[in-house]
């Protein structure tokens, strides 16, 4: 695939120095973040702890907890709760993890085997519902209903999100205001709950709450985009994942919606037969590539995660320019200029 | 396999009048739960309501939430907050079917097609993620941090003990102090939570407390181990499912366990084969069968299973005597002397 201009160039990537240095800020929080995960995810059922150190140490970005703990900078937060309640917020997520690669019968990910894969899909789904509860275990700790009624809630449409993803699979037909609602419950929710966590154990104001509370929900769409034109833009290296796997699986997402959209009558029966058919052949995915390119689609699909990653800085307008503020400006750029 | 005595006669059974009447004494709370039970279930995704209410109206004997109204009425309970505590409980439960069903690949659940074969794996394990999580959302609309507390320790419980249980499958050389630690997690933690929230809602004294703890923590173990045993001991139309499913499955419960205990040499290789070897022909379930029968292991089993439904009895030793506490003892018979 040398030939084609849409592998990783410097066009739309920049380097992740701003992600370093917000990692950098937050290191003691962050560490405190992971004793907790640790000590939380053991269990006397050693295949639970395993199995959940497997997931958890595949590292990822941690972008969930990071906001609450950058969020709670920005709101002053001198407490210690910002850290617990980060930690419930990975649970959730990695919950949900272990459950969406048995669901999408994945591979890999981030570049490791994926846990089901290592193990098998009862073990995924069964500790997938530990860490779930482990979750609400440790968000009842903290003992916020409002901050329970934030998380359970997020909990909820994550779900939601994921069957409604599940009905969108193989349907190229699929819309971008459906795609929109996928993604919208099962990553901003999510993202804007780690947000108001901060906002709640805070105790600023209104406008304020609901500032970091878009805040939240447009760097979620944002990342989510990025992630999504990634899997039709980056290498192996880069995104832990082979280019091409949500095309293989048959997902569809924002850049083979616009793209079946622009297609012509040969290009849609393509489309059909590979997504809706699922009649998948050797060179498919070069072609599916090549049709993206003829149509701009990569480009389109960053400007329209740059649009949320813009609506995301304007919502922090109700804070007052500070250093906290700057690095989360960053970043919202970071969800979108970054090389994996 | 009429010439087994196995097979159900009126040696062990009773009639289930005694739950009959517990279920109409406990009516209108039943219909309020229901609604409550139907309100959440629903979601703006029909997938999410279908499946759902498919697993919901199959019914079963909602054992656990009876056991938080009647215990409610024990500890003299007058408001509204057991209702929606009790469907919360429902609702962990159904969670936990719907994945239980997907770990062990059952075909049917209560004599219908298990919802995973109406739908598939990927809809009951989403599905199930929504419904806990809705049930989190239930206790947390209750707001006592005490409940929060008591169930989300008996959902981890729960997760816990399906794990430890995915561990003795295939393995007969498990202990019988493993069973029994394998079903205090998965289902007899849920049944004591059911009834510590009415201890704590109704603020009774901490010895009703721990009464009803232990109460619901006995009868939950007699109940399981009566489940166990009946499928070697069952009748289709009797169970809702085929005599031999957990033999069919490699599961390890305790008739078998007995079993191989009380095994020559050439019938342990008889249980290694079908069980840890998972090479099962025609015949072996009779065989199984009548290795159970020579060793008087389902009587032995209902034995074990009144052992710990006199214990739930003699656990309400604190309340005083009382219509309320009549109908909780009946209960704790009804969970061994059920003809289903």
């Amino acid at each position: 695939m040398q030939n084609l201009k849409l592998i990783k160039d410097s066009k739309y990537s920049s380097n992740n120095s701003n992600f370093d240095s917000i990692m950098k800020w937050l290191n003691l929080d962050f560490e405190k973040v992971n004793d907790v995960i640790l000590t939380n995810m053991r269990s006397k059922v050693p295949l639970i702890s395993q199995l959940s150190g497997y997931i958890i140490s595949s590292g990822g970005k941690r972008i969930r907890p990071l906001l609450t703990l950058a969020t709670s900078r920005l709101c002053k937060y001198t407490g210690e709760r910002h850290i617990n309640l980060a930690a419930s917020i990975e649970f959730i997520h990695t919950a949900t993890l272990l459950h969406d690669d048995v669901v999408d019968e994945s591979m890999n990910r981030r570049g490791k085997i994926s846990a089901h894969n290592v193990w098998n899909n009862k073990s995924s789904i069964l500790v997938g519902d530990f860490l779930l509860s482990k979750a609400f275990r440790l968000m009842i700790k903290d003992g916020s209903n409002r901050c329970l009624d934030t998380l359970s809630k997020a909990s909820v449409e994550i779900s939601q999100g994921e069957v409604l993803q599940l009905l969108t699979n193989n349907n190229i037909r699929t819309s971008e205001s459906q795609y929109f609602d996928v993604i919208n419950a099962k990553t901003a929710a999510l993202f804007s709950a780690a947000c108001v966590t901060s906002a709640i154990i805070s105790e600023v104001n209104k406008e304020k709450e609901v500032a970091l509370f878009e805040y939240g929900k447009y760097l979620g769409t944002a990342f989510q985009i990025t992630d999504d034109t990634f899997d039709y833009y980056s290498t192996y290296k880069n995104l832990g994942k082979d280019i091409g796997d949500d095309f293989k699986e048959g997902k569809v997402s924002l850049p083979i919606i616009l793209a079946f959209n622009r297609s012509n009558e040969q290009e849609k029966n393509f489309w059909l037969r590979v997504i809706n058919e699922k009649k998948q052949r050797k060179g498919d995915l070069l072609t599916a590539l090549k049709i993206i390119e003829k149509y701009n689609v990569i480009k389109d699909c960053f400007n329209k995660a740059r649009h949320f990653a813009t609506m995301a800085k304007d919502s922090l307008g109700p804070f007052e320019n500070s250093d906290e503020k700057e690095k989360l400006l960053n970043l919202a750029d970071f969800s979108v200029d970054r090389s994996s």
